[in-house]
């Protein structure tokens, strides 16, 4: 069926009803389509289902990569790193999927010989930019399909019965499940769930919605207790104190993360955002091992860190957020960034010891061999700094003087302006 | 026992062992002490025994001053209008409080005649810096005295059996209760824990500690859901769905928020922070009411504010919270600050519905006559942006490239540079 | 020629060669042309002249419009009001008329009920996209023609022989000179040069291309000396202290500035810098007046804005800068910064004197009736501030030593760490 | 004269009238003094003399070192690879010589054996805050003497005759000269002028005070061109190409930056500053060579650094300058700033010709193997981006519509709620 002479392209591959019809429509234009499928941690899929899927629709050959140890390590974990937050909120687990899945995508166009790269994005979103921008940046002559911004697919396409007459047509299996409210986003950090009936902002969600958690309501009474260690700010050992369970492999750690946050009903959020081509978006986003992490990562900075290499910090997770919401992870500004958050993580090592309770982290300690808290120093019961350090009162008469002399000069200026 | 050729000096006063000996020792000095105490909502304070305390210790006069209206609205309101967080966690209970405290007391020494001020604040800790740098923006002439920074006075009391024992010898009655295991401060905005058995952080604190929440597992198993209403960034109506109460007094207001967050276990925190005088310090704090209002108020910024504006307003936040936390409310960069900040509000105006459950705030709802999120040109089943909006997916095609283009030209230098 | 049915377009017209193929172009597509001509100040332009060849080429009208008030006061005033300057160096010339002439352009297109607008921009440049951006946000319903990004007009039009060609053909007058060797843009607040010769950025520029400026080297040896009084930020008086010529009208104020400035040599630039398209551009820039009011005003900040307040307003002008030169004028990020710098400037006023020299600008003097600046309080040979204000040198130690605690805290981790 | 038994202490002694009183009141305090001259390259400075007038004041010894070569490359290098530059105008020229002076200073006490080290800084300024602030952060236990700050050296000393007075007495030669209407500070980077006559803001200065640079109305008739190359954001080369010299070596290549930039007349500012300790203060400082180096590296980044990379360490310059001002050179924040941009600077190679002609610093070129800056990219005569660069003008349309969404829904917006 395919030729020698077909432009060739890779196509981000869910099995989902979309890109089957997506698939079809592009070996219908004369392409031959790989059809490329990341494992970044979706629960349950069946990827032997997929490609046979993949391969029935017509696709030349289907890929399946797992990239999910990749995916904690360099992604993950990098933004975790500097406690990245877009808009206050939202974690980024799809953000931070992107590079991850492009990355592979472009490599496997390159070893087949692909010179195009397509995907069922919506041309109203951010996935589109972020896929599109690291190909771009990774190959620049890769060329992107992106039919879902194709005026002629959209026209023939106009509602899901078209999706479905087309597969019916073409003999491509659908899900007997009708379709969901909403739409889906999996991966190892987490899940998101938008569009449909969560357009109302004002309406809340269907409890059953959720993959990763259960609610604080259905959380169990008793706690868990763990011990997080972290080593230049990245995890390197979780222990449950309540049964003994001990994780050291990232991977491995991270599920354990998702694990037993998401039993104890932590890491749902439901915000409305700002997405980078302007429009605005609500999400309903549950990430429990990573919220958890992040504050354990938090909170350990606040013994290690030093305060104004914190604040310069503090920007640079604001600026990370940003990059990599926007899709610009293969970016020079993105490797200075990660860059000089490395510096800044050199003596983030030691230990936090966290409860989990029904939606709530409780800190119940932190140590680490680097601590710049020195409780003496901090006392008001000890004198000066311990041994060592001589703090001494007094001079904080001094600093205070000082620092009010531009607030009285500017006083001044005030009461005589308004004379 | 006073004459007209003492100077006179306010003493900030708040009836326990500390200021007792201040007042007395300040009096011996050769003070006409004007004891002064605030109520910022401190619990089950009885303000008429502290007064009798006052005066029997030896106190000229003692004011007490209802500053809790001004406090929530000119001091905690300013503060949530900008989501104000020092390092990612505090809300500022304490150093908020401050300026509303200093300026009083600014107001009562001049009124007194006085030029002396007092506190009985640590010299290693903020709140002698936020005391003084208010008061010395307020009136530079003022002079400060904090005997906890003079050499004699730390002495002659070197523990707490030192003061006792100068109270027994002076006649004032002391609280039979023993000496707390940390030091508390407290008003309307939050409690904070610190020092004492607290230092140690890989300690948590006994649950008895807390004054305003209950712990989430305390909370009852049922929750409360309520609607809040902002107008330019400003709570104007809390509306417990639940049981039907409604409050829009700011105060009463603030102290209900205080009430159904505290029952339902929110708002505490434990961290290690950043000193302005350089140390790290832990404490922990439970701010019921600010938690949930500043949760709330950041869900309605979602709807209401511009991406960008947004961006810029976050920096201002921060901004803002390190001024606050380091003493700089009467400075020009804060007043710059807050007139910015209020502008960024204009649209904030609607209404959040929140559910409350054992230390979780669940938006269930948002909803603004401003809003500029649009659910049809979020939508991916809707063409365009809906009525009067010509959104058009394939513009995002050249967005992402011209997106792309530094990415691709940096590409290629990397790709030239490494060979 | 033209009828009821026709769709009305407004072109932005110059009455050079390309926009006058554009107009012709326009009507030959369909459209009613109105033309438009902004005079922003461009040098010895003859709009009568231009207005008669826009009729010529067959358009329905020609509209010219003096801005050159308006774009003084609104645009480029509140550019130096924040001290803008793009990447260091660029006073954004260009950038800042845009907005003005959008504005009026968008005002002409309702008064003449047309639902196009059209520009002869390139599409690789900042223009089209301050023409676009501007316009849509002041009419979101505005279409833009930019038939240099058409793919049609393109190919019409490969190369400068075809657009003589067109002009030609349909009786178009074409100026006689040949093609300059680069491409200009001129207004009151600078002419800008870039694009062919100047393309390669090892070369530098033949000194005939200027038109504001003479070199500092042809400048006169005798320096002119010159008061500038601001009230607010805004300069209000220019006093030549050399001949005694007063302007206090603003737009006298700033055409006289640009006559002195320039013929002293003052305010050419030449630079490689960073289009919002993602291309990097070489662009040579004269701008006399903007350098030396701009010079003038961060002078006067000097001794009337308090340090931090001008910290954060640096980071505005930053903003601004970068808002205004990728043509965000007309967005609610742009309306705050706006706000929060007017707010800044409250006591910015005073005068400065400044002698001018083969391009140099040198202070002479500064003074305000709002100065923070202290002579005696910055005096190394008076004890404490002078009247009223009691600096005590002591305190510097106590300021000292606390802002070093942090400092040995860390040198002490690093100490231990590299044990 | 000295014993076993005294205490040591470090004086930074420069031979004039003020250190030598200190030298000399230090011995009479019972310390036994070691003077330490440091050559950062002050002008014709007679090290030798200085070494024999401590002596005789009474020094234990006088240890000078040549710090020149240190100075240049890892500090003065240092700022000029962020363009550091305090509030817009200053060079940093003394703030980065004191860590320099300093670390030595640390030094020196330890092999000396000594526990405290002395400055002839004053009290009001930032030079006490830099010196004090580095060496607590290199050794904490050192103790700071600071004559200037002490009450008794205050009241001994109250005005230059009782400063010689002291001399007489204690034999101690001073210069014929009469004192300076000036404060002068010398080193390598440049001369400083503060203080006497120069604190009247609204006066200037006159020509015969300075000592690196003449006027540029001295400077001669005809320029210098020279070519500055640089690699990874250093300077390696700078040749004379009017005179063919050529320097290689960072020093002399500095010095020689100096002597040409001097000659023509460049790099004189006078400015109304804000010093750390909260005083603003008028400072007039000639940095000849710095600013050269400043413009020239500046203008290669426009060639060799992405634009968001750019914006980014433009915020990094700014920090770094803040910090250094203020004496934060040995600090955590500081480390993690200067690691960051040394990697901002991989691609900063190239070289740049410039022209250098009475005070102007004139770009007539620049090059780099790493440029971004691609002309067949930016030209408007060649479509796309030359060879392998598919930059589609079309693209841009969608770039527009796409950052223009935000603009039209707060417009939108703004009409509605001015209804």
């Amino acid at each position: 069926m395919s030729s020698e002479s077909n432009p060739k392209v890779v196509l981000a591959y869910s099995g989902g009803l979309d890109t089957s019809v997506i698939l079809k429509w592009l070996c219908e234009k004369g392409f031959d389509v790989v059809a490329f499928c990341a494992d970044v941690g979706q629960h349950h899929e069946d990827f032997e289902a997929v490609k046979a899927k993949a391969l029935n629709a017509g696709a030349l050959k289907c890929v399946v990569t797992d990239l999910r140890k990749e995916f904690v390590t360099d992604y993950i974990f990098e933004a975790l790193k500097c406690n990245a937050i877009y808009e206050g909120k939202y974690l980024l687990g799809t953000s931070v999927a992107r590079p991850c899945i492009a990355k592979e995508m472009v490599r496997i166009a390159a070893e087949e010989g692909a010179s195009f790269i397509a995907h069922g994005a919506t041309g109203k979103g951010n996935d589109q930019v972020r896929f599109e921008m690291c190909a771009q940046a990774l190959d620049a002559k890769l060329q992107c399909i992106a039919p879902w911004r194709d005026a002629e697919f959209i026209e023939s396409f106009k509602g899901r019965s078209d999706l479905l007459a087309y597969c019916t047509k073409h003999g491509i299996p659908v899900d007997a499940k009708p379709k969901s409210n909403y739409s889906i986003d999996e991966n190892l950090f987490h899940t998101s769930y938008e569009s449909g009936v969560l357009e109302d902002a004002n309406e809340t969600y269907e409890e059953s919605m959720f993959k990763m958690t259960v609610s604080p309501q259905a959380a169990p009474e008793t706690s868990t207790t763990i011990d997080l260690e972290f080593v230049k700010g990245v995890p390197v050992k979780l222990t449950n104190k309540t049964d003994g369970t001990v994780k050291t492999d990232p991977l491995e750690l991270f599920m354990y993360a998702n694990e037993i946050a998401g039993a104890n009903g932590i890491g749902r959020i439901d915000i409305v955002e700002n997405r980078f081509v302007g429009i605005k978006s609500r999400g309903v986003y549950e990430t429990p091992g990573g919220t958890l992490l992040r504050d354990a990562h938090m909170d350990l900075e606040g013994i290690c860190m030093d305060r104004e290499v914190k604040r310069i910090t503090e920007g640079m997770g604001i600026e990370f957020a940003r990059l990599c919401y926007n899709g610009f992870w293969f970016a020079p500004e993105m490797d200075l960034i990660r860059y000089s958050v490395d510096y800044s993580q050199r003596d983030v090592t030691g230990t936090v010891t966290l409860e989990l309770y029904k939606g709530n982290i409780i800190a119940r300690g932190r140590t680490s061999p680097y601590a710049l808290y020195n409780p003496d120093l901090a006392s008001m019961d000890i004198e000066g700094g311990g041994d060592n350090f001589d703090y001494n009162p007094s001079d904080a008469a001094g600093f205070i003087r000082i620092n009010a002399v531009r607030l009285k000069t500017y006083a001044a200026l005030r009461a005589k302006t308004q004379e």
